[in-house]
């Protein structure tokens, strides 16, 4: 009976948040192993060593367990971010976030787990719409932190702080995928990584200051090479420069 | 008969690599509909209209549909970067690149589509395969275009050529990620990565003259943070900072 207690989704006791853990683990698990949709509830469900029932107490579906997952992925990294926020060494702060999410992610499951959640985002609405808010609230805190260190002179007060968050999570993302395939990021690509950071966000304007760059011309070669596409689609949606898109927009992934 | 005739892979005439195209196009509008694993070869033939007789005379498997789709896209994409081989404005062609990727993808599902090879590459070996093999030629090709670029003093000559290829290629890959979520990549976005290419391939060192960053402390307090990480997998395959990691294992996406 106590057992049974202690599973109530209603009072959330230290035993029923390591159950939900324990799910979460488990499913981790089989995904890595044979993808979500390769994956049946009951795969999870022996793997966790629970019964349906006890199961859809804390995930009714699936869905439910991969959104669960993106949520606790971005919640903790924001939390990582939270104890660089009143670093008085930007650049250095974010190296070590680099190097936490290379850390993070050096089981090359892991960062393919990752990879397949971004994928699954995208056709799974209830996964997609978790992803977008987790990474809106992620983009804003680092955009607020870029902003105390151009406060503070550390960076490139010029800088649109906003843009750059979004950008540098762009950098990590890709560094993430890129390390599902190698399991580790090289030492030298940190570095290089570090360089790129400092010379990128330096108060120090390179001789070039800061001007707007020559609008780089349409890739009117380039462009065409591409034919792979299948069909691209509904062309319409397509509106290639529009400079005022909204910066929300962006906070997505 | 005439028809039979220019099905023939063996005499690969231009009837025949139209068909390859063809189904190509529709199994990609397949996928992007459902994803890989929802998407039977059953469905292909019907959407691309062609019996399975005809669909498996080009190719024998759904892995072997994924497996060109990512040939073809790093193929298309290699012979841009030669139309760019001899720029004289090395930032500029970078420039140009990416607004030809932000082009490419900027239907979402195709953006979702490349996310989703890259997961799959992650557990079907052939996939994977394909994808490194794709990778490698398309870093050292965008490397060799670096030292070009360095040999006739357009940028930083102390720059790893090849690392370098290698973040760029996280970059643009973490960008088609993001675009996968919105659709396209906003302007100022696009000019803040030129700016930031500029900066950081400049041959006008900043202040702090590239030396290397001080060595940024192991994210002690951030790395447990990460608890989300269902068993960390074979402990035993992460080593942390091999500095000697070949470079070529990098090759990879």
């Amino acid at each position: 009976m106590a057992i049974r207690k202690s599973k109530t989704p209603q009072s959330p006791t230290q035993r029923a948040d390591q159950k939900r853990v324990d799910i979460l683990k488990s499913a981790g698990k089989c995904f890595r192993k044979n993808g979500f949709h390769q994956t049946s509830m009951q795969e999870i469900c022996t793997e966790v060593g629970l019964g349906p029932g006890a199961v859809y107490r804390y995930f009714t579906s699936k869905d439910a367990i991969i959104a669960a997952m993106a949520e606790d992925e971005r919640r903790q990294a924001r939390t990582m971010l939270s104890e660089f926020h009143d670093t008085d060494d930007l650049p250095q702060a974010l190296s070590a976030i680099t190097r936490a999410f290379a850390d993070r992610y050096a089981a090359i499951s892991d960062a393919g787990l990752m990879t397949e959640i971004y994928a699954e985002g995208l056709r799974n609405k209830r996964v997609g719409a978790v992803i977008k808010k987790a990474e809106t609230e992620w983009v804003d805190g680092l955009a607020d932190m870029l902003r105390t260190a151009q406060e503070r002179g550390q960076i490139d007060a010029a800088l649109n702080a906003q843009q750059a968050a979004l950008l540098l999570t762009a950098m990590w993302d890709g560094i993430v995928i890129r390390q599902a395939y190698t399991q580790e990021v090289p030492e030298a690509m940190m570095n290089l990584f570090d360089d790129m950071l400092k010379r990128w966000l330096s108060t120090a304007a390179v001789s070039t200051k800061r001007v707007k760059p020559a609008p780089a011309p349409k890739p009117v070669i380039a462009a065409p090479e591409f034919d792979f596409a299948p069909e691209p689609e509904p062309a319409a949606e397509k509106t290639p420069t529009q400079a005022e898109t909204d910066l929300r927009q962006m906070s997505l992934i």
